[in-house]
């Protein structure tokens, strides 16, 4: 057998080695671009989708007379390597692309014709007997395909993301009860406010996560909504009747996932709202793990000049100049992660605003988007539970004192002494430096020191009880 | 009557105009915020918010045995009046403050204790009868009182929105049907593609639109959410038992808003989750509108060099210089206000995520941001159904001739001729200026006259059907 | 005199108050853009530049004798009034506009066509003897006028903004005068690191707004280049011989900018650039100013259980519930303004994007985006400066106790002690809560102590010598 | 030799394969951050920059008479390969990390000991001979060593950047001689506006290129200035006297980059300003880029539904289904790259403003940002050149007749007829389809055959002359 073999696509003639399975319009899309470097064959759970996509066109062509079962035999069995993660190094073409994804879909049709071919006896490359655009791509279109299996793969994406965020909510949870009884001092607008328990800001942590999870399951069902059947633009132009319910039905119980077919197969093709709508919630949620890394490197600032109310655990020495310096490195990666999600949702912006007419040329960039966003996201959340939120430790003296050391502990006094009187108490704290009990006690003998007692116990100052005069 | 009357805080004393029913502290926020300049009375919604708020706090306080009955009384006329409208010129200070809504919710605290006053006989000022804080604030905090006054007016603001975004749902559905019989050429990526109707693209932009509807009314939930109750920092402190789930019942009653109340008072006081997951909804659909925009700058352009398959209504002169030309201003202005709200989305995502500890102080931009958006955008809609989509005509001839005469139209004969040979004959078309019609049935003889024109029936072009040798 | 008059353009005739300057096409607009329901008048600067534009206009065609002296005196006299500032509220469309502007240029050219015809003794709306079109806008399009007005706006606009970072740096510098002596703890990534003074971190600032002002004045050169001649697309079409270089030099002298004739009047008409430029450096010193904004709300937290090495001048009552508190009410606002600001850039970015062909339609809503945030911006700075800045005061005590009792201060030791023995001293004090004083001289007697005083005089903490052993 | 060694740093030891020559802070990084999976290996001119930055430290602690010349040859060596690029997969550390660098930092002090070690005749690990810290590290922190760094390779990186830009210049400068003489209608606001040349559409994007190319320099010029010798907080703690003006003067002497020093190292150690001047400065570029994308896609629309002006280079089959399409892949794929660009600045803005204090620990991101951003655009633009923009051909029939067949050549009568009359005379040709020539000249006999020949001259219509009655 020669090294090479001839193929050919309407712009001419091209070489191409026999040792790989993609062919000539792979071969222009590997030409054509060149810009991240980055292979859609990085996403494995992407080419496992076009398995599924392929497969269950195959059998949907074949239930509808379009395509003989030997052919779709052997396009079966392609498509079941594909889904087994094998030939994985033959998907070439750089993820961002031109074309709306046509070197993606045209890669996997000529990978799948290929293996097919062989699996029929026959050479790479004799595309009489099985053709990547006659018969893998049967009764399809790249905006059908392409973006079917980006959102199976996304979906896939999108389950992982969302386990990360459950183990996420479970690891404050479990602080939440560690810290239950650390006394602290609220703050707000990093102000002195009122007490309130470190258990209770972490439970605060597993709440606001908990929130997440709900919406981005919102978000993860709308790209459940495909458009097989489609074609070119939405008509079903040479898509035989009925196959474009027959093909979701089959992708569905292939994929394991809950697909359905669109209704307005036109808007279909040419929306991208689902994925806009999952960047904003996916953007949502790394904004409040930003805001919570936020707090705990402030929470753990010092150790003697900063709030240093809770240690996060060591990591790394952290400075090549400051002996014994340890930084928190890990809500700081977690926070530059972020950033980047944030930055990706405005791309993901600019490519749906971009879309025109029938078709949103611009898919590939907001796939890349959210495919990185969802990995190194996910990548910072399992670093950031494990390095590091179940590491951390309270430091409960120090938080007691600074409660009983403030002056935003008055805020009590309020229902008995009135908001003026308060107000009074605690200017002379802050003038003078004096305590508040001092004030309120001692000088001006508001109320006794058993009134101050009751007011100020733990449990009170933990589960505040109303108290007036 | 004196004209003007000393108030003062713990800062010092300040003299008040007897003319404004704001105190001390509105002034002192007057004095401080001078950013946009535009008052939060441009926001009637939000002070009748506040109406509702300090309404419900005052009745759950009464039935606590917090308040008495007269001073009640006194509080409910005045935050009816707040309700229906009136004094509404009293809310003076700049949309954008610090304070994290402080001088907002003293404002209202303000004007309602003034407004009570007059009720009771008093003289404004005389704030021991009905004082802001100890009476107008009680049990309740900016940091409830304010988040709460933002969901309610929000969630108003947004059924105007929802409301607009039905009225131009239906105005694309009629045009939909009007324009169902039109055939024309879709196109994918700029290029000729395939046949569909100018009623289905319509139709497409009706069913996006139908699926924004969607995602808001969803996101709007978000916010029925309250955190009254929470006071300072979700703690409860000095509210007495059993008020916030009083006053969240009061508030939904009076309101006709179905609010809860928060389960975690400390998450819901710092989160601003909801108001990022409706900012990201927002931003989904004015993307899609934009896109929108643009499909219909492109297919009216011409009139003779351009597309020119659609006529959109003339709103004004075009040119200050070139005679007759006439310009799409109306979908232009709408990108525009796109552009502002899209703007705004990354706002709200720097206030979300720079929020710290117990509270998120920068929510009033978020306010700002999304009361300006909302705005806008909904002025924006209103102006395209009635100056644009309503007025719409389509050029029919010129659609069906681009139709005939492009080379897109072969597509239909691959399930017949194969891809490789229907790609010769689009080759041989675009390279001599032949037409498909004459390769297919006089050159080449591959397909009949008959067979032609049943390919090629208007019926089988807006609807195809599957049709193979 | 009838209370109304008629005027027509080519889409037909329209009833116009007799009391108002401007024409039909105003009207028009009026009728058409109801957005943000901010006229055009809200920005005096650009009302005047128009005045600039069409006078030197009128003096260019004046020489190159397409207008007679007549005509053109009438014209000067109006265009003067404009800059004088009067009429502004003959200037009514939405800044927020379709058309790329050409409401706002026919705003202009009717406004001054009527003050002129009533100086020659004409009534409003008697074009024929002075036209709107054919005289005011002679030899310019909307595409030239528009950007040019707006050009000199921002030039003017630019530099009150540029004041404003002078007065900015010109507090931070006098501040760091004051605080020269005040010895505190530097810290990076919020933990401890080396000793510091107070000085010279607010000489950091005044450093870097120094640089930000020399990076706008650099930005602020690029617009001085304008296209006047360009007409509609930049061919000089309809302009006589030497009219741009003519009206160019004009404006140049009436405006006292220097401006100057764009070499590629093609490119120069539908470039951005320049905005896109203003708005990325406009940008930059935002998010300067919200990091020192950031940085003062951290120094000044406390009182007791923050940083409290400063304190902001008290500017309003901090909660409605906790006595006492105040807040850094004047920062925050800040942040948020320049959250704002940040926003804006984005929507300039869509808007630059967005431009097709020979025009950039979007152009109103950069406008819009640079005028609010220049605008917003420099209101936020002046508070900052007065309200802030001005009054901060120093807790010397506190930060250098700080200091005294860090660890960071073994840094120091490196040169002598080398980094890993310094390392475990560091580490020891950490554990046991010693001072590095006692570790070092005390227990492992690693220096004796003259020299440990040497090495931790406040002189040399503050110009740190290298001492090595 | 045993296959591993054991290091320790002040958290514990670590094992370490001896065929590694990082050490125990890198192989912690390795564990701590796993977010992208890209290694700082991927930005070799930022491996390179460190060689730079440490033999210029090396160099200069040596007359400094800190470090010995045996110490000194050794690290001198070292960094000696690092600059030829040696040893480049030794650097392993994740490009986003926290810890502001250090690990970078870090990577290329153990890196660089060892090399020297083996050097001297030692062996891996024996840093008593020469140590990370104390030997490679000496006089210097991550704070400066790591942005200094950066800064020598994003300015190698610009270099290659305006290159290319350079390229694109003169591609279109080279296409726009070439159609010099191509007729077109110019359109604005996709309509229909006045005659130009296709030559000086590309001549305009040429200009605008090159006004890009002279920001981008000036930007560059910004990352000249460095902070060598601030050392932690840019107090110069550590760093012996004269030593920071030193070491810059070898670091521009071995870069060959003007590098000065920063006169205000405390501002220059947390200043991330000239990283968001670039950035923008950046942005600006590709929103031209994107723009002129955006236009070659919608002149090249067609071939026969669509503007069809100009063919662009034909690089692979556009459709799976439509045979013969042909889509502009290139432009398509540089409007994504533009997008994630565009995208990185708002992650970069956001890491520039959560910077806190003495340092901005997010600079990493910065790093990551900037280093893809220019890699994949450097990579589009020399794809747009050599894949499309050099292969462009206009189709000059159509361009002619398009401007014939056109209403707004009406503009051109203007100054003979006034706008009035123009105006008509377009509203005429648009209602009843004829052309402007036949109601001008035959019907209304305005003006002779003569004078329309000579107004509509190809010579006239591309250059304009002032034609007036």
């Amino acid at each position: 057998m020669s090294s090479t073999r001839i193929e050919h696509d309407f712009l001419g003639e091209k070489e191409i080695s026999n040792s790989v399975y993609y062919g000539v319009q792979t071969l222009r899309a590997l030409e054509n671009f060149s810009i991240t470097g980055i292979p859609i064959s990085k996403e494995p759970l992407f080419i496992q989708a076009f398995g599924y996509v392929k497969k269950a066109a195959a059998l949907a062509n074949r239930d509808c007379g379009v395509l003989d079962s030997k052919v779709t035999e052997a396009m079966v069995y392609a498509c079941d390597k594909l889904i087994s993660g094998e030939y994985i190094d033959q998907f070439v073409s750089d993820l961002i692309q031109g074309g709306a994804g046509t070197s993606c879909n045209m890669n996997a049709n000529e990978v799948i014709a290929n293996i097919g071919l062989e699996y029929m006896g026959h050479q790479k490359g004799e595309y009489d007997y099985l053709h990547p655009n006659n018969h893998v791509n049967c009764s399809q279109s790249t905006n059908d395909a392409y973006p079917t299996a980006f959102r199976i793969a996304l979906y896939k994406k999108l389950d992982i993301y969302i386990k990360s965020l459950e183990s996420l909510q479970a690891a404050f949870s479990r602080k939440s009860n560690e810290f239950k009884d650390v006394l602290k001092m609220g703050r707000t607008q990093l102000q002195d406010a009122v007490p309130m328990t470190l258990g209770s800001e972490f439970h605060g942590w597993a709440t606001t996560v908990g929130e997440d999870i709900q919406r981005m399951r919102e978000s993860q069902k709308l790209i459940c909504e495909c458009n097989m059947g489609a074609t070119a633009i939405g008509t079903r132009i040479n898509a035989p009747e009925g196959y474009p319910e027959l093909c979701t039905k089959y992708l569905a119980d292939i994929s394991g996932i809950p697909i359905t077919l669109a209704e307005d197969l036109i808007e279909a093709t040419s929306d991208t709202g689902a994925y806009v709508q999952i960047s904003g919630t996916l953007k949502r949620s790394v904004i409040k793990i930003s805001k919570i890394c936020n707090d705990l490197r402030l929470l753990s600032s010092g150790p003697r000049t900063g709030l240093n109310e809770i240690n996060l655990p060591k990591m790394q020495p952290g400075s090549s100049i400051m002996p014994g310096k340890v930084n928190p490195v890990i809500p700081e990666v977690v926070n530059q992660t972020a950033y980047y999600v944030i930055g990706a949702d405005v791309t993901i912006t600019l490519a749906a605003e971009g879309g025109q007419l029938q078709l949103n040329v611009m898919e590939p960039v907001i796939a890349f988007s959210l495919f990185t966003s969802l990995e190194y996201m996910t990548n910072a959340i399992h670093t950031l539970i494990s390095k590091c939120i179940n590491g951390i430790t309270a430091n409960e003296e120090v938080c007691k004192n600074l409660v009983m050391n403030s002056i935003g502990i008055v805020t009590s006094l309020n229902p008995i002494l009135g908001y003026e009187e308060s107000a009074s108490i605690a200017k002379e704290a802050l003038n003078t430096g004096k305590s508040v009990h001092d004030i309120v006690v001692k000088d001006r003998k508001l109320i006794t020191q058993e009134k101050w007692d009751e007011i100020y116990s733990i449990e009170n100052m933990i589960h505040p009880k109303f108290i007036k005069e």
